[in-house]
């Protein structure tokens, strides 16, 4: 942030009375302009047993495999977001079920929240944002080519929960300090 | 938003190519600034039975009961935003424990996301945000003054649970439609 998005004058970086963290303060109309983290919303389709996948068209990790999942938008619930990121991705009609993983991407000023869900039929296809949308097997899925440790730690959650016959609700921190991987489960 | 935050030039409100939204967009650098909801993140601190709820000493709902909340920051996980307001607004140190509530403000643009949390000791006090502070037996709860419905749906299925003895986590969409209140439990 260069300008204040309120008047248009510039910004400075300093931390507001009675606060604890440096924020874009305006230089001309004071205002403070806050940034928060933002929710990932995702679910995981399931018909039969076997699970969608698609496979990215667009970076990052393009070409990698992901469950449906992108931006919760202003004035929808995050199960809704989770919903239309299917039907955009994978052209794909789901149910969304219980909550599998929330979790946090420290660095990367997310939250990303992932249900269950039930594919309802087999209608779907490949979104402008997908090079390929498929069903797979527990034994089948490409572990080493899944787009993001977020989704690797949903997916793998959720095929223990389902050997156990449960839906836990699971949750885990993703940070990088000092360029090395940080995970915290809680 | 009137102004670039990038550049400083005006903005439109338009629907980009591609996109099924109207975002602000830069007139003269084409920057497309989105605009996503927020996390509120709070706790229900719990010492032998007792709940721990503070007067809301600032708008909105000054005067009114609250557990601990506030805006999730960047760098930080949705737990230690929950234990963070508990230590700002009640001086209250807190383990946080499993998920109790996530609640969809759709019109506020907000998701809040409460937890179950233990108070480790009694060792609170009023913080600048807070009018009082104090420990709640379930029958002293003031209901009528509990500051957000949010908050009032936590704590009633918090003391559910509690008399279950389960620790379920609980969803719903609070939304606001031609001036009336719609619930959705999910």
């Amino acid at each position: 942030m260069n300008f204040c998005p309120a008047c248009g004058k510039s910004v400075s970086s300093k931390i507001p009375d009675g606060d604890h963290l440096p924020r874009f303060v305006c230089d001309a109309c004071a205002t403070i302009h806050y940034e928060n983290p933002r929710v990932i919303a995702g679910c995981i389709p399931d018909w039969e047993g076997k699970l969608l996948l698609c496979r990215r068209a667009i970076e990052p990790r393009r070409g990698f495999w992901t469950v449906p999942a992108g931006f919760m938008e202003n004035g929808e619930a995050v199960q809704d977001a989770a919903a239309r990121e299917a039907q955009e991705e994978a052209l794909a009609d789901v149910e969304i079920g219980s909550l599998v993983a929330m979790v946090n991407v420290i660095r990367a000023h997310q939250v990303h929240i992932i249900f269950r869900a039930r594919l309802k039929n087999t209608d779907f296809g490949v979104g402008p944002e997908s090079l390929e949308v498929g069903l797979f097997d527990e034994r089948d899925i490409p572990w080493p080519e899944i787009a993001f440790l977020s989704v690797e730690f949903a997916l793998r959650r959720y095929f223990d929960d389902r050997h156990e016959k449960r839906q836990l609700a699971h949750f885990r921190d993703i940070d990088w300090k000092d360029g090395e991987l940080v995970l915290r489960d809680r």
